[in-house]
Order: C-alpha cells, then structure tokens, then sequence
C-alpha cells in the first residue's frame, strides 16, 4: 500500500480496535455462540471511488488470522451503488468485532478519494494537479493522503519538517523583525538541504516578483480571484511553479485551474470529510 | 475536561505533534529568528458552538510549556461570527509548530458540537436525546464525544465493552443457530455484570413486543418511519427506552422526535464531520 | 478469551516478558544446548477451579511460536489435586524462558477463580451474585476479571468511566456544597448517556428512601449487618439493585445472602489473591 | 526511591490510570462540582510496616499536578492501626480519580513489606538473610521488589538476565544430552561476564559436593529439612553460599535459619500478598 | 534544538535512560547518601566542534528536574582542549546516573560535528557542500543529523518518504523489468507531490545525457574520479545539481570539491563515528 | 539469539524502520512495478568477523514475512573479503525497503565483532578476558553486546541496575561526606543482593589494599601502566578478580594482558565503531 508501511498500519488499527473493544465485545460474548459463522460482503450504498482496501482487509485479520478477506477492487477504482467491494468470511464474533473500526475507516478513505476524483476530473484538460493540505485527521494523515492519491490527486509536504512552506505568519515575522524576504529566501536555501522544496505563499500580486527574483520552487498565491491568478502566472513565467489555495469549491476549480495555475490545494479534501455509505452485509451460516 | 485525563490527552497530542513535525519545522528554523516573538488570536470566521478548548491550549503548552494560552469561550458556549475565542502568546517558532494540530482538532470539535446543538435545538420540546455512535474517527473517540456533550447532545456506549447492542447481525446468527431471541436476551442478562445496560435493535414492530417482554433496557427501532416509531413507543409503553436510528437528518429529526421515543442516535454527528472554521490570526512584536 | 482481545493479551504478556529477560536468559544460553528437547506438564498441587488457559499458551507462543501448548481444562472447570491442566512441547530453552511469565499469571487467575466459586458456591439457592471490584491488580484488571467469571462470579464496573458509583465520599462533598443529594441523583441521570448503571451507596438505613425515590439503578449497602440489610431489602421493594458490601467473608457470605440482596461484591476476590499452586514438572528428551 | 527510578514509575503508573479512568471519571463528573475542595488522610486499619509512599504520591501528582500529598511515614516504617500515613489535598475530583489506584498500589506494597518484616523479625540473631524471588506480579516487579527492601528483606536476582540459577530442570536437560554437571558449570563460568553470580539449585545431599566442586557462588538447597540442610552447610563448609528454599512458613522459618543457612528464599512474599488495609479518609471543604 | 522537538529528545532520553538503568543505581543507592551534592563540568579531553548540548542538559533533567546544567559552550561553537563546556550541580545520587547516558549521547555528536567540521574546511573556496546519508545510528537519526548541521555540513534526505533517490539497483530492476530509465523518470514526476526531490544515480558518464534530459532535479555520480566528474559537471551544464559519492576520504575531499560538483555526500560522517573525548569531572560538596 | 529474545529484537528493528520510512519508500513506490522480485546477496568488502545474521534476517522479514533471507555465516565466524554472508530473495520493492537498517544495523555489529576479535587475539595465551562497558549506542547495547560476545569478547554489567561499581566520583562522594570506604563496602554488600557483584575502581597502588581488604569481587584498576597492574595484581593475590581499565589499544594490549590483570574493558569496542564494509548486491529477475 503506496506510503504506509505494514508496521505503519498496524500501529493504526491496534490504536482503534484497543479503543473500541478495551475488555472485549460483550454482545457477541453473552449473544453469539463461539462457534458460529458468519460471511459479510462490503457493499456500497451510494457510488464512489474506492480507497483503503488494504486497511480494510488488515482490521479484520488483526482481530483474528483467521479470517479471511477478499477485496473485489482496487484503491482508485470506480464503483457504482450496490456494488460489492469485498468478502469477508470467519468466526461471527471476530467479523462483528472488526466490523465498525473496519468501516470507520475505509468510508473515511472511500470519502476522501471520491470527493478528490470529483476535484480531479473537473480540472481534466488543464496543467492543473488536484493536492491535499496538512489539514488532515491528527494520527491518520498516511491514510488520508493514500486516500487523495487513490481519487487521482497528489500530496502536498507530508509534514512540517520536509518541505518548507512560508506563509503570511512567516512573512509577518520577518518584517516584524526588520528582516528582508529575499534575504530570507536566500538565507533559508544555503542552509535547507539540496532537497528541501522552497515554497513561499504571497497573497499581493506585487509579492510575486521579489519572491520569485529569490528563487522559490514554488509561489503559492492565496485568495487570488482567477483574474489574478492569471496575472501571477504571467509574472512568474515559468520560473516556479504556481499554486493556487484558498476558497477552492467544485463550481469554481475550473475557473482556477483554468488560469495556468500548476496545484490547487484543497483543505477541504481532508478536512470536512463526508464519509461514503458502505456497509457490510452479513450472512450467517447455519 | 469531562471524559477526557490528562495522561490520555496529552497521548492524543502527542502523536498529532510526531506527526506533523517528525523532525522538526524547517520552515520557522530556516525563516524565524529564535527569539522572535508572537501573539495570535483563535479567530472564527462563522458562528457555531465551542468545543476543544482545552485541547487547543494543551497542543501549545507541550511545544513549549512558555507559551500562554488565555481561552475566552467555554465549551458549549455559542459565538458569532468574528468572535475571539483564545489569545496565544510566545516564541515564534512554537506558536507557528503547534498552529496546524491545535486548528486541526479545534475545527473537528467545534464542528461537531455545532452541528449536534442544530440537531439538539431541533428536538427541544421533546423528550428526545440526541445521541452519539460508534462512528467515530479512530483514535479520537474521546474528543469525539465530547464535542457531542459540548453540543449538548449524549453519549451512546463508549464502545463494544461497555453496553450490550444486539443488532441485525446477531439476531441473525442466534437465528442461525437455531436460539430463540428471548431465550438470548435472558441468557445474555444472567451473564452480565448487573449494571450493563442491555439494548436490542429491532426493524420490523412485531419483533418489539417479543423483545420488550424478555427485558432489555433499550430497544431500538431501526429505519422506522414517524407513524412506525409512534406505534412502537405504544408497543413498548414505558416498559423499556426507546431509540430511532437510522437515516436521521436536520429536517426530519423534529418529527422523528415528536413521536416520542427517548432517544435518536445520528452517525452523521461525527462520521461526515465539517470542520468548522477557525483560523490562528497572527500577530507579531517587533 | 471473553473480556480480552489477543492484542491486549499480547501486550500484557510482553511487557511481563520484557520485564522477566531484559536481555534473554543467561542460564538456558549457558547451559542448555540449543537443540535441546523439553516436555513439560502444567500439574496442580492442590485442588481449585481453572482460569487462563490462553493466557498460559500464548505466553510460551509469544516467546516462541514453534512452542506448542496442549490446555486439557478449560477456564471455568474443577480440577483435583495432581491434575495435568496443560502439556507444552518445544525447544528447552522457550520452555524455561516461559514458564515463570506463565506461572505468575495463571496461578493468580486460577487462585481467583478458586476463591469466587467458593463464594458462590456459599451463595447458591439465593438470589445474590458474586461480584467483584475495582481492587484488582494495576495492569491485569481483564485478567483478574476474567478470573472472576471463570470461578462463577459477576463482574462490577470495568472502571470510573463506564459506571457510576457515588460512594460515601461524593455524597460528603455534595453535603459539604450545600447540594441535595436528590437533586444530584436526577440531575446526573439527565446528564449520563441512557446506557449508564447509576448506583449510589449508603451506610444508614435512612438514606434508603430518598436515593431511591430519587430513582438509581443499584443501592449499595455498605457495612449492614444481615438485620439491617434485610429492613434494606424491604424498604427498596424492588424498585432498585440492591448490593452488599463491606467485609464480606467466606463464612458470612451466606447470611447475607439470605437476606435478599441481588449482589455481593467482595473486594478480597482480586486484592489479596492467594496464588494457586500450580508447578511444571518439565520432561526432557535425549 | 531506591530501585526505581521516576521514568519507570510513572509508565506503571501511567497505564493503571489508563485502565482505571480509560475516558474519565463519570461519577465525580457528574456528581461534584468542578471547583469542590478536598482533604484525605491515608489511614491504617491495621498494624504493618511502610512500602510505597513515593508511589502514593506520585499518583496524585500525575492525576493533578496541584494535588498536595505530604507523606508522614517513611518506606520501612512500622505504624500501628489507625496511623495516619499521609496526608492529601486538592480538587475533590481529581482525589477520588486517583484514590483507588494510589491504594490498590499502596496497600500491595505495604502487605508485603509486612509480611517480609514478620520473617525477617523470626530469623533475628542468626546468619540467614530472608529474600524474595521471580514471583512477582507482572509489571510491577520493582515495586514488588522494593517493597521486600521495605521489609528489611533482600531481592534475589531481578530477572533471567542478570544471574544465573540452573534449576532441576535444567540439570535434567543436561543430564539428557549426556553432559556432566560440573563440565557445565566450569564451561558457563568461562562464558560468563566476571560479575555474574553462578547459582545451582540441588534437592539431594550427595549432588552438593559435585556442584560445590565446580564453582559456584550459590548453592541452592531445595526442600531440604532442617537437618539435611544443616548436613549440607557443613558439607558447602564455606565455599560458597547456602541457599534454602521451598516450602519455608512463617513458623519453620527460623528452624531453617538456625541450621546455618545464608539466605532463605520465599516465593510466598510476593506470589500471594494479602494488602494491608489502608484507606483514604476525604474530608471536604465547605 | 534545530531538526528535533522537544517530545522526540524526550522519547529518545528516556528510552536510553531505561536501557541504562533498568531498576535503578544500586552502587549509588548503596554507596553514596541521598542527601549527597554533587558538582560536574563536562570537560573536552581533545579539541573538537560541540554539538549536542540541549541534548545534554536534557538527561539530566529527566533524571531528576532539580538538577541544573549551565551550557558554556553553543552547538557548531569549536573549543580546545581542556575547555568546559558545560557545569552541572544537583543531587550527586542523580548526577551519577544521568552521566553515562548523557556523555553517550554528547561525545557522539560532537565526533560527528568535529569530522563534520574538518571535511567542510577542506571543501572551503569551492560551490560543493558536505552532506550526510541514511548510514545513522538506528533510532538516532535525528540527532545524527542535527549533529552534521553543528559541524557546517548539510543533510540529504531524511528517509526513504521525503525524497527520490533512485540508485543503481532501482535502474537494474527496471532494466529487467523492460523498462526504460527516461520514461521511468518522466513517469515517476508526473505522480510525485510537486515539492519532491527527484535525484538518480548513475555509475557511467555516459548514463548523464539521458538521466539529465529526463529531468532531475539531482544527479549522482557514484565512484567517479575527480577527472570523470569533471566531465559530468561539464555535461550536466546546471541543468540539475550534481552530488559526488563514494569513497570520499579527508584526503581525496578537496580534489573531488574542485571538480565543481555541487554536492559531497559521505556515510563515514555517521556511519563510523568516533566518539570525541568528553568526560564528567565531578567534585563534590562536603 | 542469546542476550536477545525476539520482541526485543522486533522493538529495535520497528522502531528503525519507522524512522527509516515513516510514509513509505516513494522511490520504490513510483519506480519499481510492485511485481518486481530481486536477488540480493550480503557480500563482504573487507575480511572481518560476523555478528549480526539474525538482526539482518529479521529487518527483512518484518518488512515482508514473504521475503527469504538464508544465512550462509554465522555470529563470531570469521571471513574474507568477497565472501558472501547472506542471500536474500523476494520482492524488489520490499528487498530495497529493509536494505539500509539492516546493513546500518549489521555492519555496525560485524564492526564491533571485528574489532573484538583482534584483541581477543592479541591476548592469547594470556589469563586476561577482553570486556566491554557501558560506553554503547543509545537503544542498541543488547546489540552491541552480543556483537563483543561475537569477537570473542565478554560482557561487563548490562547497566547501573544490575552490578556495582564504584568509581572515583563515589570514592569522592564517600569521602567529602567523612565516610569510610572500607566501611562503606562493607555496608553496601550488606545491603546488595547476595547475587550482585562488588567491584571497585582505584587509581592509586595504595588504594588497592583497603579495597580488597574490605571484601570486593573485582578490583579496578584504572590508568596503571603495566609495571603498576603487575604490582596490582601481586597486591591483590587472588583475593579479587583484578580489571585493568583506561586508554588500552591494539598495540598495548598485550603488555597488559602479560601483567596477570584478569579482565581488560575497552569502551572503545562499542563507543568508536568502524561499520564494516558489507554491500547488498541486488541482481534482479527478468
């Protein structure tokens, strides 16, 4: 699974089961016989695209080897409503156990991939790439970013200590300090390693020139209207690449990525997260 | 903090903090002098319902224990737009480092308990709780409830351990298996402890009446239209609580209510979160 | 296991093994070859009532996952002096390396459930259970509660946090606050989610009526004698629990549970816990 | 606190709050006002001698770094029944949040440096050292260990890692691969760090000359009676230490000791420790 | 502290801190009385770069926080033999046991720092920085890395996640896969976040043309002679930064630095450290 | 693996791969098809002696349990250069993952075994062992332990917790608080567990009477030259073991050793270790 270990993922399931069961499940404990069997299939209630199939799968396998999980499609597939994304076969107390961290997190990521592809195909044509924020949920940002790049965006710095970002704050600071931004620029580039990307956000067409005079990789624009975003781009010139943030909505990306704009990032894709409708079906055996 | 230690807070921040500075912010070591200072304001760019405040303090005292945080609004407490909800102060760098992780908590807890007051200003009048679920973001459940209790909605179970809900998937197995459901009911209550609260979902009003006579504590009415649930309530008649689930939304909780069940638990309140939005505006001394 | 979840179990078993060979065991590396062979029988010393049969076999797969472990009783079953409750097979070095880890906690659990089944047993042909409390080992409390439902007892609350149980010191502050105990009960009651067992104990008979007219779950009382508990019984008519507590033993259990009371609880079961005697009686293969 | 430093403490601490308070304390939430005050004394219900008081503390302090905890006996101390052992101070919540773990710590510690005093008081006037072993309670085996200190008794070796004590069981290993004892004695020695004690364990008389022969630095005499082990020490005749283990009660102890015996190991100590009644007298403020 | 927080620093102390004293001083619990004072310097036995002082004083305020460490010497600052770089005071009983752990940490940062140092003085005049690899002490990357930041050197990629470095056994297996390097290249960008850092290696000058045209940002030129280099530089023309590696001795540094490459990275900074010569000399107070 | 039980080993193994590849390995990720299989042989640049084969195998299979990793040396064999010490086989991507901890971790181990062995060597004949101290890597000194046991050598005490020596700083503590040392020895073996080594370290002849007289195990004697450790250990006559301590080297080993001393600790064995040069060789299939 692209950008999580299996060690990764386990620490992230152990996490969520060790909260949900802290003393076991004492409805299937006191309701279900030990040896019943059940079969459940992951079935969507609503079209989408799917992510977290891995992490699906390992929920239930952690609650106990011995079930078994077969996933009927693949992180970045479309599927339609009604259709079935997985099979689950096993001890009815293991699969009903499992059942709520598995889903919590899987719709979580089907959320996010389908709402980023909706972004992403709405930019098709343009130079445009579709990228997340670090406005991600505390302690599951591997997944959310999995889940972006399963809908076909890409990520932006995973963190604060890979990639550097200045914005308006950064900006604040120096001034306030007496400190020019092109000295800063140039400062912050002979001591960052030669792979640290150098990004700094403006939010004033007359920010760009002296930013990008500095060389920056990239100029993010923050809350430019389209018109500016267009003039920015022009001024940049192919010097850096442009972002686009702030305000983005699906009725107005176009517009954005019409501009000439290379990234548009979006809070929103992690953020506000609207997790899709799956739900697991269960059959029992007799 | 009700329902929260401080021990397992600070485990939550923690991990939110190793994740999103794993070695470091590059951006304020290469930009800030060491000894800039700043003050920020917890600003809200549109009225809802506060929750997370100590959440949000406590992200910027384990960056730097230096840094004050001077909360104005108490959780639950309703604000307008604009209004000022902390004022931060300290070094630079750690006011910038533990920016993203305090908003990014703050905005989930907020938008919780916002939208659970709608849900709770929508029922008043009514003997109807507006209730939690399981579906919560894995690792946060603590916050996530307490953001619903800011809201001035309740908690359902904590989790699998702490309250028996037989649903669908167990009557089927216990069908499977051949056991009668109230055989089950008294079986299960003769196991467990004596003040484990024994619920029981139902989806058709003829299983009600075998449900209720073998004694739970809660039955809860699954997809049941306002006339089903009325007629259940009769059924039920006092002799266990009543809860409605499934598929409740803003416009027909108020109705779903009047029908006079007890309690109505809404996934939506913390699966399909909106962060609301605050923001960190920053100013700096010189 | 009912109560615990093998990630749990695993967790406590490698801590206790971490703790028993911080850095492996130096008697087994020096002295025994590492192709040695060893069998070995878990045998009873004495007669008792068996619990932590997986606990016991996971710790010797833990260690080494070649390790195999043979349980011939099963948590819950009587045993008689000289009975072989398990045969574990393997390298000598896992063997040896295991057995204390292993000892140490299925003695405790089987010293448990030997001691509750004589409680229950004392009780038998009443209505009262076997309870246990919260004065468990810090660290094993699913184990020790485990232990109690092997040897036909009931478990209490898990914990501060999934029940309430105001006891004589709450009630203290509130009448130190001026609060009217009444009032508190129903106003708790309005506040927990309707899955919580509200219980309030007292220790003078005249306390009985307002907390129950107040409307709790269980009334704990604590230190009657079997007279008063039996007025206690009366004057609660059924309209609550009604639970025993206080300096419990083995030969007054039976006098008050004559008296009518649903539930004993009895903290000795878990804080002075007589270790069964168990031993290994390891067999070695030329 | 000799034997335990405060990192390690606080992780055993850390976790019993954690699994005593796993999302709060719902009682105190609900019942007592945020701002109420109070007081409690730890008082004994009965005789014993000390162990624990920095632990005692310390659970107050990481419940509520406000909570004042003023210790008023010292680890190692004899108090007669209704002493006052410390003194405590604080919000009336965060005391009973920490009460129950801060006692069932306590009063572990301070029934087995009771017991250890009872047997190290009955071996008075003779050469015999009382000490404990490897039965421990998981997780918590140096408290346990300190708790023997407290005693007046000493700690054998703390784990399998740090000396070396070959047991029946691993004779009989060597015995079936054909090894000869004292080849193995003389061969671990060689491999060996310098400042590893070498100890054999022996349950016959005429294994003693053989093991002593080789060079070991402890003889451990198993379930000898006073009068073998009497013959023994006059066999061992100084060249190394006598051991006596197995078996050993309050009231054969000191004909043990008499036989001129270095040290006399007791399982008993810390396998099966009944805690010593100690509890928190609260008293609140007005 | 550059490049670390302060939670990480605390998480590798305390780890070192466990190793180091599993249970405790014994020699200092039983030599030295507890009210015993202690003063220390840290004193250069050679001259050397300093790094590592936050992590110094640190140690000993998680053994013990009534400890005080006075830094005299910044992290990067050169000192002679025979400087004192930092005073100490507290407990003598708590400066014994953070020493070791303490001086651990310290003398191996400071090598890397003082190796570090002489490899940038050898390069001075020239555009070629020195760089370090991921050949770090496992779990002390942080700090490894910090520690080549004191001595003027750069940091290359943190791990695996936050750049791309193809090497030689990444073109072997697309060789083998059928795969060509320049399409690999392209299609490897187009699905990277626009911040990362795209560097290939390549053994052979006439690998440059193809690798160059595909569009890096890096180069690296693996075992090449000063002369071979020269050649790559020249063919490169600053259409991306060229790094030498391989081999990079103190002696071979200045001739490869002159070649004009832009960047030198070598394991030996951290991958074969020698421990600089610091020691605690303590004196104590009557 | 002996002084290394196998959670042991997968926490340090974790814990590097984490830091290693905290969000995957996005080289592999984007360069190499997830179907890609690779050979890989652990082959060695240098002569040396092994340690480490069972560290090296398990980063591969924890990485990926379908991964095969034959050893084809093992701990403590010598080799030449080109000989090959392992062979690898399974995915590509999952081979390329685990490379760089596992020769981090092994190459640091055959350095240290390496290293060992020439002293070993070079005390031949002689009764002198060659010991290591505390001077390890942070986290790792299981691993740096075994490694001398590897070379040859032997281990001194694990950690403060576990054997007692006294340093010139105690001495100096003893002494400005007017204590005896003599006194004080005998004072501590009361206290120690029977099974704790004593052993004191002196820097003077004239110490070394008293020391011994008191009753130590082993005497330190630090900084003598060899005319001194001979006088030392005619002094001493067998009444200790003597330890010769403080800046030995390869080529004055062997005097040292000629002086009789019994044990020789070299923290440079583990504080200034040269990482062996070993390579993984990836061969690829079609």
């Amino acid at each position: 699974m692209n950008g999580v270990t299996n060690l990764q993922l386990d620490d992230i399931i152990e996490r969520a089961l060790a909260e949900d069961a802290p003393w076991g499940d004492i409805t299937s404990e006191t309701f279900l016989p030990e040896s019943a069997r059940a079969r459940a299939s992951l079935a969507a209630r609503e079209p989408g695209v799917f992510s977290g199939g891995e992490v699906f799968a390992r929920v239930f396998a952690l609650v106990d080897p011995a079930t078994t999980v077969e996933l009927l499609a693949e992180d970045g597939q479309a599927f339609a409503a009604r259709a079935i994304l997985a099979e689950i076969a096993g001890s009815a107390r293991s699969v009903l156990l499992a059942e709520r961290v598995a889903l919590n997190l899987t719709q979580r990521m089907t959320g996010i991939a389908t709402l980023t592809a909706r972004y992403v195909t709405a930019v098709e044509g343009t130079r445009a790439r579709i990228v997340d924020t670090r406005k991600t949920m505390p302690g599951l940002r591997i997944l959310d970013r999995h889940a972006v790049r399963s809908g076909g965006g890409h990520n932006h710095r995973f963190s604060l200590s890979d990639a550097v970002l200045a914005k308006d704050n950064h900006l604040a600071v120096l001034e306030a300090s007496g400190l020019d931004l092109g000295t800063a620029i140039r400062s912050a580039r002979a001591r960052l390693g030669h792979n640290v990307h150098l990004e700094v956000e403006v939010d004033r067409i007359e920010q760009i020139e002296p930013v990008v005079a500095a060389g920056v990789d990239t100029i993010m624009l923050d809350n430019f209207t389209p018109d500016q975003l267009r003039e920015g781009v022009a001024i940049v010139a192919g010097r850096a690449l442009v972002e686009a943030s702030g305000g983005v909505e699906l009725d107005t990306v176009a517009a954005i990525a019409s501009t000439g704009v290379d990234i548009i990032s979006i809070g929103a894709l992690t953020h506000s997260v609207r997790a899709l409708d799956l739900g697991l079906d269960v059959t029992v055996e007799p």
